[in-house]
């Protein structure tokens, strides 16, 4: 028997189904005209940025890092819930403008933009996140033929990493920003060619669960900022300090102390060295405000038994939920959390596999995992799908499609 | 250093540019208008098949599994090629169908296949690979609702398995078809309720290139097919053996010897029980016939240097080639074959990392390679891109879309 990580707070039983936003998992799949679907809820969305608001400081700003779910309804509350929003594409700049977000609002970061985005986020008024000498060389001729003085922030590759980061984004030779030690250099440069100078993004890690960790990491990026404010000489109208804070999807894992992260980070704001005096700060997370708000609804379709092992065979799979399946970025697969969604909170009476209608055995969401007894036409939730699921997926393969989608 | 994959054979130099189909790699992006591009050749597709069929029996028929690579021109182009087309969806069947391929020629296989796609199916009058006894109750009482007779035949999950295989997909339990001790009860029951019986699946494994593992599993799956033949009693129209043969990737792979498999199956061939004397015969290959075939092409946008180590900054990334990035089935991170496209066979003079542009460290093509000094606007070249790329990878993952596709 393997565990499933912890279900998300939040989700409550009506009539022995789970129910996201009062509706049950069966009416929100008839709304949704078809499995497999994910659902989004407005209430968790709005509890984990009141959540953030309460912990941190007001001085500090809430960015929204549109690649975590770029589905156009979640952007659209998202909207005015949090101060920006980061892009990492012209794609994404087109979602956000389609629900009608002030460019001056984005920012937009990513170590390979084409000369095409550099232009549509320059004419936009976005602000660039540039991650090289030859971004800003770009930046500065495509503004120039524009009639245009692009918006310009530099992104750091600081000498530290958050530790135990799921993702390390900084830390040695990186993809990612301008080694820390150049970044005054071309400051001072691409203010000198006319860049209306945007401050600084310094991004150090993400999905971490150890407040210890975000708090000494977000330390280290305001010592840094302050240090590179000084050499560049010119203030710094803004810092993007990145974010980092993860959810657990694991067994054991536990959820970030926000409220030491916030009390932690009030201090440090307390105590900004002078030059970061009107320095306007934000932090930029992703993952921790969808990823608890998103829910995965697949239907079974075929109940087997191979060599006395039950398989439970559903409509969807990792074409839809690579992260959960264990194949992307991960090395040993651990089950997310999951559930039979049509007889939630039930006792647990049988092992089985809950796996994909993919016809590869990578088609995995949940292994050896004691469940209620479940049937053709009965349906599978997994949790923690709001961040990095129906885009992060490879939705073509096998032609299946992508899922359907529902913010409630 | 890391070394990168061996480059398939058959690709040209001209004008120092990598060459396919008589074309220059440049020329090839500017006939399909932009980067990222997948470019498939058709010389490519030619070759392998005539190979294979050169070392086969005649005896023995060639499958396309089209969930390697769907794209519509590849299908089309395999169509006279190949004998039956192995598909995984109602999406692939669609695709199948707008080719003009005739549905009879077309096989249905994958562990959850939905009502609709059973009706589309036999509807068609496509074999559908059974994959349990729930959804052979399934087929038949949707045939008997159309009025026709469906064409059945049965996945069976053998008890041994390809050894050295990159993907089992035998031996234990599985997701995968019928047990093979419950296949002659549901053959028996399927052919009692009115199916048009069509024979078996036996499918144990993928991407080997151990022409001794091959050997072996084909001979398992005769001696099993000859022995379920029997237990069943009704004769066995048809035989899918599966495929398995995979392509070298990574440095030290060595092709299959495709000349010891086809003769070892020619001598088996000879000499089959009674029982198996009417039965036709294919094998079912995907990567093996078009992943060769296939080279994606990036365009550099960044050169960068990051504490002394160069990033070369492409416009493609993981969004459309998962594998080569790592990040899809494998465990630890090998290099892909991979080139300068426009610096094709020059002298190796630098250690770079090929980086995607998306903002995640996974975002990797290849690292620590010896590749000639290429600048912005130099294109890279990743090899055996012709399976399992395009579709395979999460095209949607921060917005940039998919990569174009030309056969050529």
């Amino acid at each position: 028997m393997k565990p499933v990580g912890p279900i998300p707070a939040g989700y409550e039983t009506i009539a022995g189904e789970l129910a996201i936003g009062g509706k049950r998992a069966s009416e929100l799949v008839a709304e949704a005209g078809r499995t497999p679907l994910f659902v989004y809820s407005r209430a968790h969305l709005d509890a984990r940025v009141a959540e953030l608001r309460a912990a941190l400081p007001t001085r500090v700003g809430l960015n929204y890092a549109v690649k975590a779910n770029p589905h156009l309804a979640v952007i659209g509350h998202m909207a005015p819930l949090v101060d920006g929003f980061d892009i990492a594409s012209s794609g994404e700049l087109a979602l956000c403008v389609a629900v009608g977000i002030d460019p001056r609002r984005i920012s937009f970061a990513g170590p390979g933009k084409r000369d095409d985005e550099l232009e549509a986020a320059i004419a936009a008024g976005v602000t660039l996140n540039c991650e090289s000498e030859g971004e800003g060389a770009r930046a500065v001729a495509i503004g120039q033929r524009l009639g245009k003085a692009p918006r310009i922030a530099i992104r750091v590759n600081p000498s530290f990493e958050m530790k135990g980061s799921g993702m390390k984004m900084g830390g040695g030779a990186k993809q990612f920003g301008v080694d820390a030690e150049r970044v005054p250099d071309l400051a001072r440069h691409l203010i000198g060619e006319g860049a209306e100078w945007r401050g600084l993004h310094i991004f150090t890690g993400s999905q971490t669960l150890s407040a210890d960790a975000i708090i000494e990491a977000q330390g280290n990026v305001l010592e840094l900022a302050a240090e590179l404010a000084d050499a560049i000489g010119h203030g710094l109208p803004k810092l993007n300090m990145g974010g980092g804070l993860g959810i657990p999807y694991f067994p054991g894992d536990t959820p970030v102390d926000l409220a030491r992260v916030g009390a932690a980070l009030s201090e440090r704001v307390a105590e900004l060295p002078p030059v970061l005096a009107d320095t306007e700060l934000c932090i930029e997370l992703g993952r921790y405000l969808v990823g608890e708000a998103g829910v995965y609804l697949t239907r079974i379709i075929d109940r087997k038994v191979s060599h006395g092992v039950t398989y439970l065979v559903t409509d969807g799979g990792l074409h839809h939920q690579l992260a959960a399946s264990g194949n992307f970025g991960t090395v040993v697969r651990r089950n997310y959390p999951s559930a039979i969604a049509t007889r939630y909170g039930a006792e647990a009476t049988e092992e089985v596999n809950i796996v994909g209608c993919l016809c590869t055995p990578l088609d995995r969401l949940a292994d050896n995992a004691a469940m209620p007894r479940a049937e053709v036409g009965d349906l599978v939730a997994v949790f923690c799908a709001g961040a990095y699921g129906a885009t992060a997926s490879p939705s073509a393969f096998l032609g299946h499609g992508p899922a359907a989608e529902l913010l409630v």
